[in-house]
């Protein structure tokens, strides 16, 4: 819709700020600073978007996540949008550390 | 990752399988054909994806949406994912239709 953000690239952008921050919080578990060693890689196993209303296209937006639950390899993230102060959506992130070498 | 569909594609293209199917259904209801008249247009109010399995890159996607249920201006549909037969992908959409004017 002309104006406002598509809630496919919403769910991407909370997608990415989920698993980012599930491997920040694996850094953090492992007592290492991110980038130090070997990578942490997650992917996505569950995403959940709320759309709140309508995200205007322009203003900057901003995520901000917090780590709901470290379970094993499972990492529960939640989520919020926002957009000229206002909250656009919310969501909720599982996200789950792969093997290293996998994929690559 | 190389190799595999981004996961928030996967949300995206479910997203639109979904309130497209929404849109199907507003129709079928109005006895309609799709086209037939003022369009029916839907805004996703909740969109949740479940990743399966990695989905390949390269083979044609399919994606199969449900009509759950039709309460008034919303229409909850689900969604299957598969790639070469298997099931990449579920997922749910809550689509709600919006006012004709609205956005435009």
């Amino acid at each position: 819709m002309p104006g406002f953000v598509y809630g496919g690239l919403i769910a991407s952008l909370i997608d990415c700020a989920g698993t980012g921050s599930a491997a920040g919080a694996a850094y953090r578990g492992a007592g290492r600073e991110p980038g130090e060693g070997a990578p942490f890689r997650f992917v996505t196993g569950l995403l959940k978007v709320n759309y709140l209303r309508p995200t205007p296209l322009g203003p900057e937006l901003e995520i901000r996540c917090r780590i709901e639950e470290v379970k094993g390899r499972k990492v529960r993230v939640s989520a919020v949008l926002t957009a000229e102060g206002e909250v656009c959506a919310t969501g909720e992130v599982l996200a789950v550390e792969i093997p290293e070498g996998f994929g690559s």
